[in-house]
């Protein structure tokens, strides 16, 4: 069949549309037709030429919602109708991580999806007869794509694909980040390094799991109304302050008969590995736990004095935060659809597939939470 | 009255056996006399002079066991004649850190304990009129000392001294630090770097918590024989491999279905802050947790690339093995009248106060695992 996309030709320049050829589903895989579809940093990211992974020419986009309209052989869990979010993180509930029950980094097709392959070892995308490659496993700047069965999560047939599309990145990487990596418990204080879409995101999070003090920082003033809007308590602006971030951050979060500070939790959204390190030095002596969500550039590297962590701070990172596709993605489409956390307002801007490379345009100047491609 | 103490007058010069005065208990204090100490690698560090806190004149030792003689006003919790173990971690049950329940890190005399002194901010020890500074709260180089309540552990009077010192730093350490701090759990994978004192305790509590496999890594073949005295059952000399050690590692942890490899858990015990990134790196992608236990020299800096931690590892620390004092000293000598835990062949040597520089020697020539001082 053919399909329109958006397809990545070379490193460093605008996505072209074209039709594409696109072969139906094998044993195992599903045909989805793709609604919706954001318009992620990690996009951009590849687009850009600083992923050293990044493969051309592929369709790129991974934060999609469709409908299946057609199966492979063999396939179980999906059927045609049914409404889905494709999965960059699948969840084949067989290998041994997802039997671990302790991450939610499935293994069962990482090394073709990390060579833009199906797990077959080919593509279905094809481009005057060459192979285009697939982009994470999803590739949902395109009208039609095929995805293995494991890598598509079922959800309710009611929610809108122009903002559920949302939960297969953006939303999912914040609340799980929450409430599967860090845990947060009620009355918890945290910081939130970045108020992007991924930090907003964090901090609906964080109220939900009944955070007291939640402090979102961020260089642009602008954000503070943004991070209020979803339950930030205060916020931060480092080039406001006098002094040092982290001495700042712990005197804000000495509460009561605690005079040590640091949050009990804190959050990297930016990347920035130097904010990587104030991140965990902002959290609390003895329990604090920090968080890495933001993606470094390639050969980044962060660093800290090794008593931080033996007087009890953790440092750890979450993927898709910590969720379990199949299982955890429509759980937190349920909780849209039940108004327990807010989608609509941070799907700033909606675009048609043909203007694409304008949603990467509002991405650079910082004009968008999220822009989202309808088709 | 009077105690003799070796005392440490200067840093990197040897200690001198004195008679020192020594003033009663003040409210909130216990007097103890100290039957034996061991000596640990942090006096080594404080008396060499590369920790940027240690001060002089003082009474090092940290690692003791011994009688309660006199108590202060107020005291409860223990009375004369009880058998006790000093805690530089003291346990005062009422602080935020320890109501945390999440961190054995008590900080109600944290201030005063660093500056050397006693929580009312004087010393109890002097020298020809001029004070001598206390150490780590303890100062269990001195056949009596004065601490606060709060900081000593009633244990078994059945236990032995000469044995038992050592739950006061290595043994709750190690112990601790796969009980308390990782969690460690039945049928896990291990890897333990650096077979010294602190290496070997970790090793028995991977024993006691059920882990399957247990790598010992370090650069002396001689410690093979030791490891598997307590538990060890692969031992890696890295100048004895090929290539990397992460890498074979990593290898030699595939097992099963998992062909991804990595250990469950890994402890630092060494200090370097190489060997610390190694271990975080050597640690399963998804869920490892690598646990710093030995402690740097002043000023170094631990790093790592942050994808290390967002695909799923947890960097973390302890200190005293997670143990809160008065709690958990006591179980473990405990375990250890009960044969759940080895203390005996750890004290290579014993040796009189007089002879306490010896200890030192036998430290830095790796010759003792650990040497203890009988009063």
């Amino acid at each position: 069949m053919k399909t329109r996309a958006a397809v990545a030709f070379e490193a460093g320049k605008p996505l072209e549309i074209v039709e594409l050829d696109l072969e139906g589903p094998k044993a195992g895989e599903v045909l989805v037709e793709i609604k919706a579809t954001g318009i992620c940093h990690t996009d951009e990211f590849t687009l850009s030429g600083a992923d050293p992974e990044g493969l051309f020419p592929s369709v790129l986009g991974h934060e999609g919602a469709g409908i299946v309209v057609d199966v492979g052989a063999g396939v179980t869990s999906v059927k045609k109708g049914d409404h889905v979010i494709p999965l960059y993180t699948p969840e084949c509930r067989e290998c041994p991580s997802c039997l671990s029950r302790k991450t939610n980094l499935c293994t069962a097709i990482r090394a073709t999806q990390g060579q833009g392959l199906m797990p077959d070892g080919t593509t279905r995308f094809s481009y005057k007869g060459k192979p285009v490659y697939h982009y994470m496993g999803c590739s949902t700047f395109s009208n039609y794509t095929v995805m293995p069965e494991i890598a598509v999560a079922k959800i309710d047939p009611k929610a809108p694909f122009e903002t559920v599309c949302y939960v297969g990145c953006g939303v999912t990487t914040g609340v799980g980040a929450v409430l599967n990596t860090a845990k947060v418990e009620q009355g918890a204080t945290a910081v939130v390094f970045g108020l992007g879409g991924i930090g907003l995101n964090v901090i609906q999070g964080l109220k939900m799991a009944g955070a007291d003090m939640i402090i979102g920082v961020d260089l642009n003033d602008d954000k503070k109304e943004w991070g209020e809007r979803f339950g930030m308590t205060h916020f931060v602006n480092p080039k406001q302050i006098d002094g040092d971030i982290v001495a700042h951050l712990i005197n804000m979060t000495k509460r009561g008969a605690d005079q040590i500070g640091g949050a009990d939790y804190t959050f990297d959204c930016t990347g920035n590995v130097t904010v990587m390190r104030q991140a965990l030095e902002a959290s609390h002596r003895g329990w604090g736990k920090s968080v890495i969500i933001g993606v470094a550039g390639a050969g980044q590297e962060i660093s800290t004095r090794p008593f931080q962590l033996v007087t009890g701070r953790t440092w750890m990172g979450t993927a898709f935060g910590g969720a379990r596709g199949r299982t955890d993605v429509p759980k937190i489409v349920a909780w849209y659809m039940d108004g327990k956390i807010q989608i609509d307002p941070m799907i700033t801007h909606t675009l048609r597939l043909e203007d694409i490379n304008k949603g990467f345009d509002l991405m650079h100047k910082g004009e968008s939470i999220r822009s989202v491609v309808l088709f």
